[in-house]
């Protein structure tokens, strides 16, 4: 077991230095909804202003794809909202003419989707970037959908506050709340579920609701359903997200971090548990299989030991931390540039994994499993890469059971991607799904509120 | 500044001692659903077998109010249910006639959520008490409606984990569920719906689904909407929950507690904001106010000065909450019997509070507002209290921003009634509300999961 060590004051957020390639794969030009007509497209600028209307093919290219593999699905117009107001005008334009509604904010998501699979409208949502409020003394701010993680915390530096959530990209943090965002910290502080304490959304026929009432920032509330974790999640078929107030958390005294190595997946994850069942404030546990060791080292210029292995991470007050992670029984490494380094080579796994494939994009799955079965299914879906002759670096946010298959493949190369999808579908079968019963809940709740099914239409 | 400091292992559940008065105001004995037919009875009987209807006034009157004021307001047939086949028919059955249906489960409640107040079938589901499964690895364990809190965690006391959501009452788990209970853990553990996985819900129509899909039981899930916290707090208005898969937590090594009295609220609330900046773990902070403090020494024996005063809790490593806690700068009594009596009386302080008027029954009120606001509105609160000339002790779960008055009243002193009631009543118009659009959109869910509204009607 070779391990390292960090103190870092504060977990800092790296920029992500990829220059994201465009997708040149060619796209349909015919516009799929008949309904962008001159007169709707008139209609729209007459909403937003001229200057926030464009149907060129390169801005509709740009809003057509995400950060993924997905090829682009490009809008038929792209209109760029500066308030709350021009959304709602909007999504009841749409509603009226049946026009697809799809929001698109820093457009880093990895799962497609922002692609306008039936065409329609692309709502830019980039220029809404006020921070409205932020109250240090109840932990908590509101932000408008614009605003993305890495600006909120900057704006935050001073306070003692941050907010810890982070899957990596520098996301919109509506779009986070939108596409139930996780990440590396969620161990200790959760995901978007747990620190959105209210959204303001229009929904498709215009309404402009707070789900928690309006001007609500108590941390918890009995008063109605909530409607707040319906539409975290809801990845923008049953409205968009305008506003979220956020549960802010203070910044750590001490931050202490570790590296360790195993001979199998079995043993990680038992480790894992171990740890969890310690009680003591881990933040993060990370799982890099040993070809995402090697794809850091290539990439990051490390030199770690190709196998599997865990990144740690504790956040709590100086003095007892330093106690506490006695509990763990490791040795540590002394070298603090390394150790910046370790976290950095985390942080650009996916930039990585990438480079592993000169030129490719991640077609990047996402499974949670009870951390029971993690073992067994990680060595199966490692198994099924191996037979399929493809690489597929898995990572995970193993102390949640949820791991990554960060595949680089090149768009074109239809032969790789047709092999990646066979082994996600036998993994998604081995995976639990929704019941039929579920299924048709979810159904009635999208009908209720988006009767002409407008809303990010076929991503549910 | 009196201080005290204890040192538990484990946080123990103390059982309530009161034995429940019942209500003896005379109700109208009229059927209020005249859909509750003889051949109805029948129906019931076929299903649930006939050993488990009861339409005698005794049970009824049992099953028509929970442990609040609320004065009791039966239901026209009881039935006892034993497995999900019996929620699932029985909720056919009502649907098809348009009774109101109302699941009753411990009784436990301070709202009156179970009374019937259109009349029609109360299901009681205290048969169902099986703990279906514990997975001590991942961290959850999946029980049937009728299991308790305390229950559960003495089934789990080998285990080295526990359920740490405690709303005082040894309620059925499910029940917390459906009302969202929080407690004096919520700090450290969240409410409910932090540590709701999955849930089996009968709907009014009979169907049974999984909110997140057969058999999930992982922490997270990006697939479709987030059902589970649409049924967490819906109050048996959208289904009956049958069964809950619950998040567990590791005993912590060590538990630290402390009580300090203050000034004023005020300074009360100050030192809460600056002991969570610490980013140490605390598990609780409480806050009692004169008035409590009053009725915890005469009801527990204590001696506590009489003021403003916080509990706190810390749960972590030995070795590291000794240190972390010197954070907090108390004092600290050495007295272990002191401090145990201290949180029992903690405890019991809604028993406390009743003993103030002998005889008397709670009104309690629920208010969550941000921490910053507390003071001003706990101190606006007092002085209603006063102004009105009625006993009201406070009582915080200070963390959360959240305070309870627990008025005790006799049933039938009407004079008293009217005063609490103006008092709640200002006392809510001055906390946030939900707003109109909000509501509509609820009323939209509600429509179409409860087509005809047969599901505890008029609670929302």
């Amino acid at each position: 077991m070779s391990c390292h060590r960090a103190i870092f004051r504060f977990a800092k957020t790296f920029k992500r230095p990829l220059s994201i390639q465009r997708c040149s794969r060619r796209y349909s030009q015919a516009a799929i909804s008949p309904q962008v007509t001159n007169a709707f497209v008139e209609d729209v600028r007459a909403i937003v202003g001229k200057s926030n209307v464009s149907t060129a093919d390169a801005v509709r290219e740009q809003h057509g794809h995400d950060e993924s593999y997905h090829s682009v699905e490009p809008p038929d117009i792209v209109a760029f909202a500066e308030s709350v107001e021009h959304v709602s005008k909007v999504a009841s334009l749409c509603n009226e003419h049946g026009v697809p509604l799809i929001p698109f904010g820093s457009g880093t998501g990895l799962e497609g989707g922002v692609n306008a699979l039936k065409g329609g409208l692309c709502l830019d949502i980039t220029k809404m970037t006020n921070i409205t409020s932020v109250n240090a003394e109840d932990f908590d701010c509101k932000v408008e959908c614009g605003v993305t993680r890495v600006t909120l915390n900057n704006y935050l530096r001073d306070t003692g506050l941050w907010f810890p959530i982070d899957p990596g990209a520098d996301a919109s943090l509506c779009g986070m709340c939108a596409t139930s965002a996780s990440g590396t910290n969620a161990v200790r502080y959760g995901t978007m579920r747990e620190n959105t304490m209210n959204l303001e959304v229009v929904l498709a026929d215009g309404r402009v609701i707070n789900t928690a009432g309006p001007g609500r920032r108590t941390k918890k509330t009995s008063a109605g359903y909530n409607l707040t974790n319906l539409f975290v999640g809801s990845e923008g078929t049953l409205g968009i997200i305008t506003k979220a107030t956020l549960r802010l958390h203070g910044i750590p005294e001490a931050t202490i971090s570790a590296t360790c190595t195993f001979p199998d997946v079995q043993s990680a994850v038992d480790t894992t548990v171990q740890v969890l069942q310690c009680g003591i404030p881990i933040a993060r546990i990370e799982f890099l299989d040993e070809v995402s060791i090697d794809a850091c080292n290539k990439y990051s210029h490390l030199d770690l030991k190709v196998a599997p292995s865990l990144f740690f991470e504790f956040h709590g007050a100086e003095a007892g931390l330093k106690n506490q992670t006695e509990v763990v029984e490791f040795r540590w490494a002394t070298d603090i540039d390394e150790r910046n380094h370790l976290w950095k080579a985390r942080h650009e796994i996916l930039y990585a994994c990438m480079a592993l494939i000169p030129g490719s994009k991640p077609y990047s799955t996402d499974v949670c499993v009870p951390i029971s079965n993690l073992p067994e299914v990680i060595v199966r879906t490692k198994e099924m890469i191996k037979e399929a002759g493809i690489i597929g670096p898995i990572v995970g946010h193993v102390g949640d059971g949820n791991f990554h298959v960060f595949y680089p493949v090149h768009s074109d190369d239809h032969e790789t991607m047709k092999k990646i999808k066979d082994v996600s579908h036998k993994m998604a079968l081995s995976s639990n799904e929704i019941g039929l019963e579920g299924l048709s809940v979810m159904r009635q709740v999208k009908q209720a509120l988006d009767p002409n099914g407008i809303m990010n239409p076929g991503k549910h």
